[in-house]
């Protein structure tokens, strides 16, 4: 539920005579997105999303994230293009924040994850992966393997408080993953969070994908096995294996997995469970109860990286 | 921010095959709105807004508001109006709640209130009584005068723990303005709860009015009082003359205000801030701190009720 920012008329006003957009139509914000304040928006010219970045987002990386999102619509992706003000500047400050407008998706994100939406989910992503080869700049991936030991660490006791024992079992699996964690894997451009939130379909095809803020440059096969753990387990945790082999195969059918890659997917599915353990342990601990963010639940992953942890090979993911 | 409901593509696509609105498009969640849930979807037909109906409004009264909506935009006003399936019906069930579609209209509501704003919104207000003439069934205002000995009472000793002194001064003006209600000014329908919010504005001229669902039947010139407090004070608590004579001089410029009318402004004026107050109290005292529902400071409005209770006549509102 993202307005953080309120954006006076006036002030909106002033900020589009930058732009070659045509007369204001509608504003209307929008209740989606949880780092940023997003608001539709509408002009004479067409649909736009005009998007403010809230504090967790470093003014830094904005032009990293825009170059990529600029790249890979270029490309033919159906990802927000940003839109380039007369300066030919996509990025500039309002209401004391930096802000920028990107072209308007079609579609609808699924609320409920059929098998249907698995083998598109897996296709667009290979699209993604391949899209971005030509981006030459790159970034470090924060929330990768390096990132996760120092997330536990700030998580203090909140993980026991949590749930007794919680801390050891961490601190374990951590271990595990960090010695097994693969280094010679081909690496590229990542979205890292392709949730089903991230993306639109629109008459069973995948009309759009969104929210670049945590993309990176990191295993392709990392960014695979993220989508697995956030689109192939059923409400009571148990892995879907239909939903994840069709997630795989139309991965595979735009880019092929290689035989390594195959190998390492339980790792890497474990180190993705435990990354997003991770972030959502750090927001529980710091967040009070019945706060305006909704606190989504840690242990949901717990279950997710220990059936990680218990698998014995690609095949447990149906490969 | 206003999501409350989740709606589920499979629960969307099954609900708008009850109408005839041809394909979807896209369907994004509203962040504005305080009561219920919205939805901005795009269909092959246009733009519509969705809205699902939360727990604080009774499912009983909803065919009212519909109706008067209904109503109001046949006469021309620029309301959202609702659209029927079908079957003719406007109201049906999705996803545990009550259900409409109503068109969208375009516009964005002003963050901040500029004198330029305040005539255009008495002439939107009179044109909305004067456009509810004939629309028969009648609703009680249950947040009027009977409501709000009843409501100070279930603040219980909310009114003190908020600043000491404030319930026996609420008792004080609660007895005050009771004793001074007119009972002979002109009733129609009104809409109760025209903030700056609830008006859309494209290129200087109102767009739109919507969210009808404290709209009652009731003292016209006590919906002039509820926008005078709405629309005319500045942030550090004082009446903007110039703003409310703006605002009354564009109400009778479609609606002659009766001397009767003119001569209550102030005590119509101190009913509507206790109202604001008192729902505000009442909010306060319901929400625990940092909670899912921004709460907003009750004490705005004790300095408009002072400021009204200290208001010798009209003359006060520039009139």
């Amino acid at each position: 539920m993202a307005v953080y920012t309120e954006v006076s008329d006036d002030a909106l006003a002033a900020f589009l005579t930058a732009y070659d957009l045509g007369g204001m139509v509608a504003f209307r914000g929008i209740a989606e997105g949880v780092e940023n304040s997003n608001y539709a928006l509408r002009t004479t010219e067409g649909d736009f999303i005009l998007t403010l970045y809230e504090k967790r987002v470093d003014p830094a990386e904005l032009p990293w994230f825009l170059g990529l999102m600029d790249h890979l619509a270029r490309q033919g992706l159906a990802c927000p293009r940003p839109v380039a003000g007369r300066d030919g500047q996509a990025l500039r400050p309002l209401c004391g924040r930096l802000a920028a407008i990107t072209t308007f998706l079609p579609g609808v994100w699924p609320r409920r994850v059929r098998v249907a939406h698995c083998r598109p989910v897996g296709e667009a992503l290979a699209a993604l992966h391949l899209a971005g080869a030509g981006y030459a700049p790159r970034r470090a991936n924060a929330l990768g393997p390096s990132g996760w030991g120092p997330l536990l660490a700030r998580c203090g006791d909140g993980a026991d408080a949590l749930r007794p024992g919680l801390g050891a079992e961490l601190h374990a699996a951590l271990g595990r993953i960090l010695a097994a964690w693969p280094r010679e894997l081909p690496v590229g451009h990542i979205h890292a969070d392709l949730f089903p939130d991230n993306v639109f379909f629109l008459d069973g095809a995948v009309s759009g994908l969104i929210d670049f803020y945590f993309a990176a440059t990191d295993i392709f096969a990392y960014d695979v096995a993220v989508c697995l753990n956030a689109w192939c387990f059923e409400a009571d945790g148990a892995l879907n294996v239909t939903k994840s082999r069709a997630l795989l195969d139309g991965y595979a059918s735009r880019r092929g997995l290689g035989a390594a890659e195959a190998a390492a997917l339980p790792v890497l599915c474990q180190g993705a469970a435990l990354r997003f353990l991770l972030t959502r342990l750090f927001d529980w601990v710091n967040t009070p109860p019945g706060a305006l963010v909704t606190r989504k639940d840690p242990l949901e992953y717990l279950r997710r990286l220990r059936f990680h942890l218990s698998a014995e090979g690609p095949g447990a993911y149906g490969l």
